[in-house]
């Protein structure tokens, strides 16, 4: 009996370090794709834009195996307070694990559908705006591994900055079609690109939310009410 | 002993029925935000559209009550099989509802942010794109409360027709845009509530698949990958 419970828990051990690695394994692939996504476009780097479409079905199946380990652990080790909340909290990452994957390969696809019209489009706004989404996706993909609540805090601080360099862009890329509306085909397919960057960072601050909440059992104020009615809503842009 | 069995499984046998209203809840106020965005934007209501942002709060309330109550489900009740991926599901599909809560919202903002210029913009494409996405996620919750199979898989075969309207959306806009650069502010805003309603209509085929997963214990075959790089990839639409 004492050698049995104690097999028992070493299994429950082993398979919440499994949960864990698929966790890691998936938040790494996503962060290549966004990765990829950023290089297809501001360097309109080809192989990068096949790249990045090419790992969805493994984010997908990655997503399915974290689910089937969940409902085991759920139903037959029966797991209490943190190990709960933290298998509670990996079901519901992985879905913004999907969707930030799904956001990269949508960038990278559309990164083939337009040319910079000899160079007289910027994408420095964007370029910066991808390296500050990536970091932050990095320390929320960090967070999880480590079930890190003080890096989870500095991703969730850092959301509003991100929403300021989508408004600038957005105003931008709108004065750009005005002024010329041979530009107007590329600002649109860089209109959907700078607003998935936007999603993809709102998604990293819900992985943040979410580990800060497993780790803590304590949830953080909601004063980023999401895509609510905050004055920084980068909904809320004025256009020209 | 066996009054405590009987009242014990009495109490679970509740929970499950209020974490179902919680979800039929839930769903009831998120399709009436959906109603309230499309008709802010189809019929410039404005009462409408300050509707729909007011219950992002009560959605994201919902959440949280769904996830603390499946939570304790979990730990007290040990669920088994289809209860215990019920509950799964509504962990995971509240996310969705959630998410579509907050794109129907972004669509009630936009909708004061322009103006159809003396009705030379014709929104009929919107209206019913509007509507089938509308009756998708109608029935995608009516799938919720009654844990339908059937009409999940309704659901998630119409989701084609959907992306069919928002690639002609997306043309047609676009094409606006570069006859008239003075449309350019509007068509702009009318291109990102088509996407935000072919994002709700996605969400809806998430729901559906899920509650099939659920019901059925069965995956639906893959040949949605989600924005993955199927041909009917509304990403994949050639501008003019």
């Amino acid at each position: 009996m004492g050698t049995d419970s104690a097999h028992t828990v070493k299994s429950y051990e082993q398979e919440l370090t499994r949960l864990r690695a698929l966790m890691t394994r998936m938040g790494g692939i996503v962060e290549s794709q966004v990765a990829q996504a950023i290089a297809a476009v501001t360097e309109q780097d080809e192989q990068a834009a096949q790249a990045a479409p090419a790992q969805d079905a493994q984010v997908d199946a990655l997503e399915r195996e974290v689910e089937t380990l969940s409902i085991r652990l759920l139903a037959l080790r029966g797991p209490m307070a943190s190990d709960l909340r933290e298998i509670v909290a990996a079901l519901k990452i992985t879905g913004d694990l999907e969707r930030i994957g799904d956001y990269a390969s949508s960038i990278a696809r559309r990164s083939r559908k337009f040319d910079l019209i000899d160079g007289n489009i910027s994408l420095s706004g964007l370029s910066a705006m991808g390296r500050l989404v990536q970091d932050n996706l990095r320390r929320a993909i960090d967070a999880i591994s480590q079930q890190d609540a003080d890096r989870a805090l500095e991703v969730w601080n850092s959301d509003r900055e991100v929403d300021e360099y989508y408004t600038a862009m957005f105003r931008a890329l709108v004065t750009y079609m005005m002024e010329d509306p041979r530009k107007i085909t590329t600002c649109t397919h860089l209109l959907f690109i700078a607003k998935n960057l936007e999603r993809i960072g709102d998604h990293a601050t819900n992985i943040a939310e979410r580990v800060y909440y497993a780790v803590t059992g304590a949830t953080l104020p909601a004063l980023r009410p999401r895509g609510g009615a905050a004055l920084s809503d980068p909904d809320e842009v004025q256009l020209p």
